[in-house]
């Protein structure tokens, strides 16, 4: 029973007392429950205003950096975009770098990357026998590679996806889980018409434990008919088929590229797969499982254990990817539970019963939402768990080459990969969003391997008759549903927050700002780093003092226009050539407008406030 | 007389006003006297310890970032390395973009560009009569483009080099001095046989006022053959072709890519004209007359009033065109005489007349220099004026195809392109310098227009025998030719000084740090930016506060193994290709140690300490 050796045990615990002491950030999430709270609490609501910047460090690539350092005994672990360099950089000598990892990847991947050439960051892992300390990457190529910690040298690589000529679009942009004595990927390339899959890989030597698929048969979504369950009922047969036409769930999408978390003692691996491919709704009838749904696996087998399908059939690409914060003893109507609470790009935030998956919570996280009206919380209706779409802002019910307008959120969401955090002082989450509308005209299209897969064509906006910008940052309550507190912003808040024991809460914006906000949300600190913030806010104690550590560096979906040069014209127009073809507009405002899936357009005001470029900014209070 | 007309004076004098008031940074060179020293004295030596960062601007663009920001009315301006994109940022907004100016020029200009794709910065010239505020660029492509300073759009542009396939070389990099009616621009190219010249372009359209060779007949060299006097004597008919074999002189180089200064009341333009071609010194006897040259010359006619040639008959590559420090009064042997003070990369300080080129001092400023016993001084001696040349060391004595070692410093000088600053409060100058020696091995080339005519090969190293770095910091005593104090780094230091009547002088290093020292030479602060500095460093006043601003960016000639991609065997092999052609060491080692004219080798470790990337970081203190 490889799973289940004493070793494996010893390092799965060490990484999680690696991750209780909060001088550390060991995992890209933080934690193993993605709550990105940490009990250090020198920077405090009191003195944050006298933040420093203390070093910073360019990473001498552009584009969009998401994720954030790693930090263990006086050395800080990131990667950077495509190439997807590596560097540990020394914190006793200002960042000085100790090794660098550069891959060479094939430049061909970079088309296929759907929404910036990004990646959420490295893993660690710790030592186990032989095997020293790894950080683990997982590169836009699919490569997953392990080096050494000390000395950043390759103990192994392995494949993890195809994406040769003709063949699949997969690429990889996620932050690897690490736990037991594995290591977790997923895969991207829903616009690609890639099926979705995670798959994890024994840490001794890269070879693959088990690989779950989100649609297909049962043997390859490794379901259960009768124990694997859906709102507290068995799946049935091969339920990754039966809601697709034909062989359709081949090519079906359910990518699973955003992130991961693992409750050690329910020994469940939890994440969300996205949307369905072709974005034309019409053209795949059905509910289309398991796209847009949580999943809850065993960690050892991989077998779900349950799941919850968020968003059937959807017509909005609204990824089901977000991550899945884990808090135990939440009140629920005055009872403990023990839940996960996910902020999905649909717009609704769920609340459920970790165990079971039984739902327990879900409303809109931004009241502009419209595009249904609830979710169905009645156990004895054929709906119940559904939401309850409206008429108006069917893709589907409107019609293939029929623009419906207004629906809100946009295709990226209230929330897209820009991870929350959850204080469990305040008992509050601390929710970065989008906070923008869309125009949506699906259209037909046809699968060729290794091709675009699109099939609509969007255009965003601000959400009409509110605040005017493009994002809010808001506190939840997730056992009531309720915002608690809302910060209007001028973009999308597409950086990852962090909540802290001295009762701050960090954020990044578009623009560039790292702002620092007390629990009631009023503004104690903002400076301007160099380029947007799409990375995740972590923090960390070295030698007695604690630092706080972001990267910079604007793109991502929301910056693609800066980030892949689509506010050009010249680009913006190769760009619909490529995803839209006969489509393509042409219009030359209109080419830019939609470019980017409709992120160009949407965004384009952001090139008033900053241009590309990666750097790490870490800052400290005054010695 | 369009030079004297009162509209002219106005502009110039407006211009003048402007740079006496240090709340601006008005010039490239914070003055026509090029002192870069600040009258701001609100951060001083007591409080700089104290410095923060108060925003940060990602330039979007990586390689090699110098030159600096000019300030003026609250908005900052400056530009990129290739492509040349120029910013006006908000001061009263943490530098939102007021408007941003992105050239199309053809990227086969890279190529041709010796040591990285940097650019020197911007100008500013005043409204005058109908025509706008104008930010100057010299791109690249020798593109002079006059912007509105409000907005950004074109007024003009003129086109001042050729380098059109299998046509000359010509490329640019300087930054543009604004004078009176006019506007001043050099050519690079030395390494590829271009000619060396200055042209004066008229702000109003952008017409050639005057163009002035380096080299050629007196009609083309703007050279009086009784009038214009070298150390006393006139220089006689066509000097610009009298110490040059047959035609070589078309070809010969002396290129003018440094900084320009202007003194109003002589109506005298100082500049210093670079390396004759080839680096291969047997192929080219005589003492190639006017490479290695300091120029006064008329600003209304261009005019060469006095000459002084530095180095004759390079044999390492020590180019003229460091910038040239106007200064009043200065006390020598008890006589103010009012001075022009040269560091010059061959390692010597001069110390000249302004008005009439008499030779005062000539020591030099880092006492490993060993090309050159001296200077001889003795106006009676036929070699008044000339160093007195180590034969150990002379690379033509000892011929082609053999490699002369241990020559200090190397071919990048005591000091580069990275200006010193002068404090009238201690009457010292703050000089950058480098403290490398070389192994130079000159071997037979052939000229072809439009390709690398270098003609040697060069391995730099720290210099022996010292402290182990490659630079130093010093203050130096230009009336008594003395070094006062010097602080060792380890790389060179590739920035622009900055000395304050703060009694603060603040410097940039290869690593990223930002430095300041007190007037004794004490360190008092240092911050670690994101990348390299070869930026200069100004300060500037808005709304009240005193602030310093620099450009990060690692590159330059020294920083080409990191700018050029150079340090891999792929891009060194391929540099190699095409500017050594046959003699490209087979040796992979070898090939990286001898790329980049030698710096790749010399300056390898620095890739431990920063990455590429391009930053403008603004400091100021705490409120
Ligand atoms: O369907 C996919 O496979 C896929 C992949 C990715 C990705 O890997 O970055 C994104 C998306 N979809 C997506 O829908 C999306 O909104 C998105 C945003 C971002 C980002 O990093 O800003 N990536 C992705
Ligand atoms: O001969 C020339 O035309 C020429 C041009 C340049 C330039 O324009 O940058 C440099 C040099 N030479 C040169 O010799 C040199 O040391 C140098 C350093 C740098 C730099 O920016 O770091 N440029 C140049």
């Amino acid at each position: 029973l490889m799973c289940c050796s004493p070793l494996a045990v010893q390092a799965n615990e060490q990484l999680i007392e690696l991750s209780k002491d909060s001088k550390n950030w060991i995992m890209p999430t933080g934690d193993y429950a993605n709550t990105r709270y940490s009990e250090l609490d020198q920077i405090n609501k009191d003195n944050v205003k006298n933040l420093q910047v203390k070093w910073s460090f360019s990473t001498g690539v552009l584009r969009g950096h998401e994720g954030g350092p790693l930090v263990h005994d006086g050395v800080m672990y990131f990667n950077t975009p495509f190439p997807n360099i590596v560097y540990a950089l020394d914190l006793n000598n200002d960042g000085k770098i100790l090794w660098k990892y550069e891959p060479q990847q094939d430049a061909n991947v970079i088309p296929i990357m759907c929404c910036d050439t990004v990646n959420r960051g490295v893993a660690y892992a710790p030592p186990e026998g032989d095997r020293p300390a790894l950080i683990l990457q997982y590169q836009a190529d699919t490569t997953l590679v392990a080096l050494d910690a000390k000395t950043g040298k390759v103990v192994w690589e392995v494949l993890n996806g195809e994406h040769k000529d003709g063949s699949l679009s997969e690429s990889g942009t996620s932050a690897p889980m690490v736990f037991k004595d594995k290591v977790l990927v997923g895969i991207s390339g829903a616009e690609f018409g890639v099926r979705g899959h995670v798959t994890a890989y024994n840490l001794s030597d890269g070879s693959v434990a088990w690989r779950a698929y989100s649609t297909g048969p049962d043997a390859e979504t490794l379901m259960d008919p009768e124990n694997t369950t859906h709102l507290g009922k068995p799946v049935g047969p091969d339920s990754g088929i039966a809601t697709w036409e034909g062989d359709q769930w081949k090519t079906g999408g359910g990518t699973t590229w955003g992130w991961y978390a693992y409750d050690p003692e329910l020994n469940l691996i939890y994440y969300g797969t996205g949307n369905p491919s072709t974005w034309n709704p019409v053209q795949r009838p059905g509910d289309n499982r398991w796209s847009m749904t949580l999943f809850a696996r065993d960690a050892d087998t991989g077998t779900a254990k349950w799941v919850y399908q968020m968003t059937p059939h959807d017509e909005w690409d609204y990824d089901g990817v977000n991550e899945n914060i884990l808090v135990d003893d939440m009140k629920i109507n005055g009872e403990p539970r023990d839940v996960v609470v996910h902020f999905d790009r649909n717009g609704f935030a769920y609340t459920l019963d970790r165990a079971t998956g039984e739902l327990l919570v879900a409303e809109k996280y931004d009241p502009k939402v419209n595009w249904a009206t609830h979710v169905e919380m009645d156990p004895n209706s054929d709906q119940y768990g559904r939401p309850q779409v409206v008429a108006e802002y069917s893709t589907h019910q409107n019609g293939e080459d029929t623009n419906t307008t207004g629906i809100c959120p946009a295709a990226l969401g209230t929330k897209d990969q820009q991870p929350a955090a959850y204080s469990p002082k305040t008992k509050l989450f601390y929710v970065p969003t989008n906070h923008v509308c869309m125009d949506y005209e699906p259209y037909r299209v046809s699968y060729t391997a290794g091709q675009p897969y699109v099939g609509a064509s969007v255009s965003m906006y601000p959400t009409p008759d509110s605040h005017g910008g493009m994002g809010n940052f808001i506190a939840w309550d997730a056992a009531k549903g309720e915002i608690v507190w809302s910060i209007p912003e001028q973009f999308s808040v597409w950086s990852g927050a962090l909540a802290t024991a001295g009762d701050v809460i960090f954020y990044g914006t578009l623009e560039g700002y790292i702002k620092a906000v007390d629990t009631e949300g009023k503004e104690l600190y903002k400076f301007k780093t160099p380029s947007g913030i799409i990375g995740n806010v972590n923090t960390f104690e070295h030698d007695g003092k604690q630092y706080l550590a972001v990267l910079s560096g604007v793109g991502g979906w929301a910056g693609i226009g800066l980030a892949g040069g689509l506010l050009q014209a010249e680009g913006a127009e190769a760009w619909q050539q490529a995803v839209a073809g006969d489509r393509a507009p042409t219009d030359q405002q209109q080419a830019i407008g939609t470019a980017g899936l409709g992120a160009v357009g949407g965004y384009a005001a952001l090139a008033d406030y900053t241009a590309l470029g990666g750097q790490l900014t870490v800052f400290g209070l005054p010695d």
